[in-house]
């Protein structure tokens, strides 16, 4: 059973602080759940009916069973209301007092009692600062929140970290194709979480898609599970403040919590498919989309139009998003020829032209949605010279029953009328229908990302083993000599033994040794010192590029050792490395491992040398790394137009790089003491190996 | 006087081709002109009266002065109409009859036909193919255009390449805070064009902001002069269809105008200060914005909330814009403690919490306003538990009129009741609301974009001599040679008699000389060869770098020498190059020179190297560049952060760069006749001058 099937179901509810003082909290609350389907019991000293009903001096008085507390009091009473809840066992409470964590010093003191107190009397609680919870289920009808509206009725669970967002969001919901089934204001969170409630909405079959506000991650690693399984069985649409360095201050400020890093937030979000929105618009577009929408198996959009402009606009933003908008085959556009007045372009997009009449954009919806050159049809209407609005609304639902494979969804570009109209005549219309173009690409664009979670998921990642023993090994050996930083000759024999490309390379103690090596390894080759001491070797001239004989190399080795000696740090070398030098061709590439007190490991992978600072292209994924995840990770940033073919250099091995993020993972997975790895840079030889040239683990 | 005087504000209209039939384009005219505030004289052989005026068997019948006739017979007719109208001495017509080039064919021989007819009689026509023209002027009352529903009145004035989207838009408009008071549906612009439009409009008092929908730029020279002189009185909103390929594909389908690449259109738009929109929807929001604010000084905003998740949404979006969402001063802070909840959060934003009064949004908003600390003002109001939403507005209306240096923007996440109530309590409200912080963020960001370019655009750019003598004898040298292509040495000297840097180099034939000049221009130096055959000189291993002495230099020269022999490209030599090797650190940048038959010149920027390609972090701006171009230009890609100090390594010196830009510009206003000019790299060197490594010219 779900923490939360009392509080969003119950049958009886007391509500604590309950009060007749127009524009309180413990009014509106009370007002708000006069249309609750079962039993409301008010609480408070001063009173002895409220609103019509019996009002009670304390919550052990009422007599009966009660389900759920509501507390509304100041926040100095909340532990002893606490304590009067355990006594009437009551179990299920939710806090909307405020004053606690978030105005921090006392309050933050008191929020910790509260918890203890819970915990010790294994309560489930909502809250505390918080806007309360709603479930319009006609069984329950359950308005407990002190938003001044209910929201539209529909089908969209939503919890959220900010409770005055709630009161807007419900405001705004009036004008909006989708609506909402039940809400948890989750406030401070000291008891139930968002992973809670999303374990809840994953079996409410009320709820068909979880809208999440959040400002902060509180138990990534927990949240990525709960939430992954969640996604699994129904989207989750979330919208994440503190994006930027400015917005993550002033969610420290608001909500008492501190805010994770955005980029890991946003790894971890793709990682278990929930689909971020960055503009509240989009939550609701996305919802719609997805409610009504079957998932297209492929990006292939075709567009249907009676207007040109639109059908540009529509395929500028199909684009922008990497969908295909094919140009039709010969064979297609002569079908689409004989059902189209002669004016019409047949290319894709479909432009019927102004005068069109229903059956054409019913014959030719029919023909595309039957051909096996789209995945997905969008039509667009506009009211010209003749209307017949709502009787291609009819007849695209037609359609898409016969065509149950591809999406469709429409714009209208239209009025407010036609869309009242369409509420009002065909309630259950099940075709998403936009006023602006970009709202449906972007719906498109939500279905394809939807999908490629689904199937990407599902796919199970290779195992890759890794010479534990022998890694072990090299660790302790650093752990006896009291280092946690290890050499680079040390970190290199790590990747091998992880599986990890490697050019060839040797470490030797002297020119002669030196030699030796690089005739087997073959010039041109490079040297590196391999120090206890010193990590970022490049700073101090460690490392000699683009040696080309054996002259050149004695003569650059023994002044690297001179130099050694004359800066005191030949005496903690572990060797000199002589490599095999790869020629990346300029394309150098970061993969790192960074550890997260709160989001624990996570891989990062992007363009790397002089790069990485000043484009900012590197993304990151929580490990350990799902096959989706590796995929993803490739896709994310702008490397992915270095790893394919540049100016004849050859494209990277696609699976070596997936094979490689999933070793790292595998080797954080085993050595989870490990704290920070730099891959930097990965390059791509002249077969198109991608292989680690230089690499640095703290541990 | 504007050429489109008498089609937009006539006194008299013939309508050839009016109709009884429900449904044709004659018949909607017809009906549409009704409300005409001038004469109306339909124009049909078939009729004796038209919607109870008389009808007339042509235009020559009609007693009396004619200002405009509204062309709407089939287009074999369209001719003989152009000499009825020339013969009735009407100068002023709007041809929406379709079937010329957009149908390709007999279609666009006959709209060459009319285009020589237009040009014989000298008369001002708007179309073939469009929708017609609109003008809500009182005076006027025009509605000679078939879309089926007239806009909401306002002050835009909307000209349009596709007919179809403005009906879509007029029947969008009526939800919208913006209304539109003149409409030209340019069609296949025979004659009247944009530009004509633009130029109209910049004079009419009626007319606040102009909104463009343009699938092509057909005279990008003359649109840049128009569309600047015409952006400094008002802004212009463009939306541009075609900024995909695919994209681009459905344009040449759709009004038979090529498109232009889309990367030259996009510079082109901010070089005149034209405000493009990717979305619809954002067209509304930046003209209602710019209609009702005042241009910010600077880009630091406050942003003043009752709901912490809206503000902390909104200092992300501000932040994504590049905006300042800067912390408070100490001072500010205790100043807003003493008007605000003890709750209340002062940071910035500056969150009033729930319960906050009227009283304390307004003394907030003011001290706010008052202080040195911010250039605008967000306020962000949810209707929580008590409600002020309108007084809210008057007082806010109030501060605008005390602080008028300072835009304000608010947003009320609330019901359509109240926008309703705002609309019909006040209508002459002129603080923009909306509904979502993302859409206030971005009309902030419009009106920071305009305000940069009203400064920028008014500075004058430093006049730099360049040395055209000189580079005038370089290019008589290449052109008595009869080659088209000059070599190294020849681009480099250009370049330098340009005042561009670039490294110290010397032209040498034998490797006696080689080590001659480089003993002057110092170690390591770079040998290139200099041909005038090959232009790609690094495909056939023509530039070796890294050259550390004497000895190297010799090995290396005398085998250049042999391949080139081998290869008979030793007698096309003008030279072997010896260059001072500049140390870029990896930054590489290009800049060429790129002719488009249609654009003309234009400069490009953006990060070189290999580069290029992957990450297609290029912009163009159109030449002769102004000082606002070159500043942009800098600006427009990532390649900015590289021009910064990367990793310990100098910033380009920003004059340096901006003086290159337009030293480049000056070359090829000078010499029109370079077809294409490279340069790739520029580097930065060690003391952080912008300096020319490579160039290659074709003229």
């Amino acid at each position: 059973m779900s923490r939360l099937e009392k509080i969003l179901y119950p049958k009886s509810i007391a509500l604590i602080g309950a009060s007749e003082k127009e524009g309180s909290v413990g009014n509106e609350l009370l007002k708000n759940l006069k249309d609750f389907k079962g039993q409301v019991y008010p609480v408070n000293q001063k009173y002895e009916t409220l609103g019509g009903l019996k009002c009670f001096k304390s919550v052990v008085d009422i007599v009966g069973e009660i389900d759920l507390a509501i507390v509304a009091v100041p926040a100095g009473a909340v532990l002893g209301v606490i304590d009067q809840c355990h006594q009437a066992q009551v179990h299920d409470v939710v806090i909307v007092s405020s004053g606690f964590k978030e105005v921090g010093g006392d309050g933050a003191v008191l929020e910790q009692e509260i918890k203890s107190k819970i915990e010790k009397y294994k309560m489930n609680v909502v809250g505390p600062n918080c806007l309360g919870v709603l479930n319009l289920d006609d069984k329950v009808n359950l308005n407990a929140c002190f938003a001044p509206l209910p929201p539209q009725k529909g089908k969209i669970g939503f919890a959220s970290q900010s409770g005055a967002l709630i009161t807007g969001i419900f405001n705004i919901s009036h004008t909006l194709e989708v609506g909402f089934n039940q809400m948890v204001s989750l406030g401070n969170q000291v008891d139930i979480s968002v992973n809670d409630v999303l374990e809840c909405w994953a079996d409410d079959k009320n709820v068909s898609q979880i809208a999440l506000y959040m400002e902060s991650i509180n138990e990534p690693q927990k949240f990525r599970k709960v939430a992954t399984k969640t996604s699994l069985k129904k989207p989750i649409i979330a919208l994440k403040g503190g994006r930027s360095e400015a917005g993550a201050r002033a969610t420290a400020s608001h909500t008492g919590s501190l805010a994770g890093s955005d980029n890991l937030a946003n790894g971890l979000l793709s990682s278990c498919g929930v689909i971020r929105e960055i503009e509240l618009r989009d939550v609701f577009n996305s919802a719609q989309v997805l409610d009504k929408c079957v998932l297209p198996k492929n990006r292939r959009l075709g567009i249907l139009t009676n207007a040109g402009g639109p059908g540009i606009l529509a395929t500028d933003s199909a684009s922008s998003f990497g969908m295909d908008v094919p140009a039709f085959s010969e064979e297609l556009k002569d079908k689409l020829k004989k059902l189209t007045l002669p004016q019409a372009s047949v290319k894709n997009p479909v432009d019927l032209v102004a005068s069109a009449s229903l059956e054409h954009y019913v014959s030719v919806a029919e023909e595309m949605l039957k051909s096996s050159e789209i995945d997905m049809l969008l039509v667009i209407y506009l009211y010209i010279t003749k209307k017949h609005d709502t009787e291609l609304i009819q007849e695209l639902e037609k359609l898409k029953k016969k065509y149950p494979t591809k999406p469709i969804i429409s714009v209208f570009m239209t009025t407010p009328e036609f869309f009242e109209r369409v509420k009002k005549e065909m309630p259950d219309c099940s075709i998403p229908i936009f006023n602006y173009v970009d709202d449906a690409v972007k719906g498109f664009n939500v279905l394809l990302n939807r999908q490629r979670f689904l199937k990407g998921v599902t796919e199970k990642a290779p195992e890759f083993e890794i010479s534990a023993e022998k890694i072990e090994k090299i660790f302790a050996k650093a752990k006896k000599e009291a280092r946690t930083l290890i050499t680079t000759k040390e970190s290199l024999d790590v990747m091998k033994n992880c599986g990890i490309n490697t050019p060839k390379f040797a470490s030797v103690l002297n020119v002669k040794d030196a030699i030796k090596q690089a005739q087997k390894i073959g010039y041109p080759v490079v040297l590196k010192m391999s120090s206890k001491k010193v990590s970022h070797k490049t700073d101090i001239g460690g490392v000699i590029v683009g040696i080309k004989n054996e002259k050149e190399l004695e003569e650059k080795y023994l002044a690297l050792e001179n130099k050694l000696k004359e800066n005191n740090l030949f005496d903690s070398l572990d060797g000199i490395i002589v490599m095999e030098q790869v020629s990346g061709g300029g394309r150098e590439f970061i993969a790192g491992i960074n550890s997260d007190a709160n989001y624990g490991h996570q891989l990062m992978f992007g363009i790397g040398g002089i790069f990485v600072e000043s484009l900012k292209e590197v993304a990151f994924r929580p490990c350990p790394l799902s096959l989706f995840d590796a995929q993803e990770l490739i896709n994310a940033t702008k490397a992915k137009n270095l790893l394919k073919s540049v100016r004849g250099k050859p494209a990277a091995n696609e699976q070596q790089v997936i094979e490689s993020f999933l070793r790292l993972s595998k080797l954080v997975e085993t050595f989870p003491n490990i704290k920070e790895l730099d891959i930097n840079p990965f390059m791509i030889d002249e077969k198109g190996n991608f292989v680690c040239v230089d690499s640095r683990i703290v541990f």
